[in-house]
């Protein structure tokens, strides 16, 4: 380890005078070099594990906060937006989002798959202090505490859209209204006449997931219908979850006649199981996605859906985070719930008569 | 300007014994501070455009390069991702195979969409040397001779992904097999019995549009069918392109009974076009797409076309970034073309007998 800085930079602080902690007061508590202590602040790899938790503990304890961020200090500003996969058509559409929104401001941005669906790692942490990002995007996953204090002690704001489990109260973030979602989409089946409704749900641990099924619970509830758990199979968002969910409902002895996919992308899972069962979209079943991906309206037949307005929640949390970072008074517990909405196309009509 | 720095630092060389140019030599000869060639050199503002251009001729006519990439100074590396236009499903298959490539490296991976088809242009090339990304891979564009030496002088490596134009023998690009795309694809139309086959090429000023018409063109002359150039539209690679191109051609008073589309996006557009005339695919009309996106396979009915392999393009774009940024001797000129492919699904039949 370097010993070029002064490790004894302490001073002793009159009592009942609140003076901000430096560095040098971190180091001498440490008993490392103030070089050391940048180096953990950086995310350099070369400090031990032993001596980056004690710096990283007293960093915490005294509340540091790095008084200015990248910005200021002439480097190039960078945005973050870390997707846990980029698999799906869904990415798109938070990219274009938030890259609006940075292009307008002059700030570049970086992509970051992590792969993990609820938090994306402690690899990642390390990367982001060295990469030193003006904030961070996080679609789905939400932060560990330690992981939020590491980000805030280097001035590094965050956002969370469409977050995965209910935020905790200090982290900002942008929803839509999943249960409003569910509800209409169930409603809008229910209006054609339906009464035999089968939903391919999200994955179940993810918030987003649970909430549309509420909605689709209630409505059905509402309308006098029981909830049936045998109409309700559990996917992944992707096609290959609404292919293997709408098999299982059309082979039922009583299938339903109508699905509510959860996805768009499980809808076209839901096409895929019908095509080679003879089963015709919307004669035998109707079909309701959900997010209205630009491919919903080619696909054939064009899908009705519930609209999630997608680029505008990423271009919301992106001006969010750079409010954040000009303003160091903005709340960082800022909650925003975008409407969702119906879009009727040719994927749902009246049941027929059996 | 700064002048803290000494700006004295040339020496005499002895005539005859080459020695690589210094910063300090630049600032000597251009009569500046070192700090102030340090900043033209990081792409920072405060510099005036008459010293800036100053400073710029002289690295040019000395050659200087940097010696050591940002990779090796313990900063964070980066590759950044120029698109003229995020818009599109296209994009989702480059990015996605980038960032497959980077992220196994360790490398962070910057987004930037430039707005133009033909060169990203000067904010960029500033927000480039800022940034100090270890290289560039650019979508389409090809960079102006100027903007080449401003990145090469920096270390900055670059790479062009399906060029819009014939690329600089000195610049390093991947591309794919279009014209035998073409070709493909007006030879699957001919085997089924087509002979009136009408096209809807992207924009002429891109190479790999005009590659794809040659081998369209090419396919029917060697079939003894002469070229029609009523029958050939020009779009912009998007569904609205197609939309209208094939309206054209639908309305002609002896319409095709195919259309070779130019690129997925616009066989939707032809798909639109042809719904509202009562023109059923492929029974009145067969269509051919080209790229082979993933919602290729679902849209109604699924579409045949040529697969070019985006994600593996990207992904040899950005090992070669790597490869030439690890071993300077790597020669910069190479380019590589993959190889297109036919996919048939079910927008394609033999015509109808009149």
């Amino acid at each position: 380890m370097s010993s070029t800085a002064n490790p004894n930079g302490s001073r002793k602080t009159k009592p009942g005078l609140e003076r901000r902690v430096t560095l040098a007061d971190i180091a001498a508590q440490a008993g490392v070099s103030l070089a050391t202590v940048s180096k953990v602040l950086n995310g350099r790899a070369d400090v031990s594990a032993v001596t980056r938790a004690r710096v990283e503990k007293l960093l915490h304890g005294h509340g540091y906060l790095r008084r200015t961020s990248s910005a200021s200090s002439g480097s190039a500003q960078m945005v973050e937006l870390v997707f846990h996969e980029l698999e799906s058509e869904w990415a798109i559409e938070i990219i274009r989002g938030v890259e609006r929104v940075t292009r307008e401001a002059g700030i570049s941005l970086i992509l970051t798959e992590s792969g993990d669906r609820h938090s994306p790692g402690h690899a990642w942490i390390d990367g982001v202090l060295r990469r030193r990002p003006m904030g961070v995007i996080l679609v789905f996953s939400d932060l560990e505490q330690q992981e939020k204090h590491k980000l805030r002690s280097r001035g590094v704001n965050f956002v969370v859209v469409d977050p995965a489990d209910e935020p905790e109260p200090d982290v900002a973030s942008i929803g839509s209204a999943n249960w409003a979602g569910g509800f209409a989409a169930a409603q809008h089946l229910l209006a054609l006449g339906h009464r035999r409704i089968g939903m391919i749900s999200g994955p179940d641990d993810m918030l987003c997931s649970v909430a549309r099924v509420d909605g689709y619970r209630s409505a059905l509830e509402r309308a006098g219908i029981g909830f049936d758990a045998t109409l309700v199979r559990t996917g992944d968002f992707h096609v290959a979850g609404g292919r293997r969910g709408a098999a299982q409902l059309l082979d039922l002895p009583e299938p339903p006649t109508a699905i509510f996919a959860g996805s768009d992308l499980q809808a076209l899972g839901v096409y895929e199981a019908a095509r080679p069962r003879g089963v015709r979209i919307p004669e035998d079943l109707s079909v309701v996605g959900y997010d209205d991906l630009r491919i919903a309206r080619w696909v054939g037949p064009p899908l009705t859906t519930i609209r999630q307005p997608l680029t505008e929640m990423a271009e919301t949390a992106a001006r969010m985070l750079i409010r954040m970072n000009d303003d160091p008074e903005t709340p960082v517990n800022q909650r925003f719930d975008l409407a969702t909405s119906l879009v009727v196309r040719e994927s749902t009509a009246p049941p027929q008569k059996a």
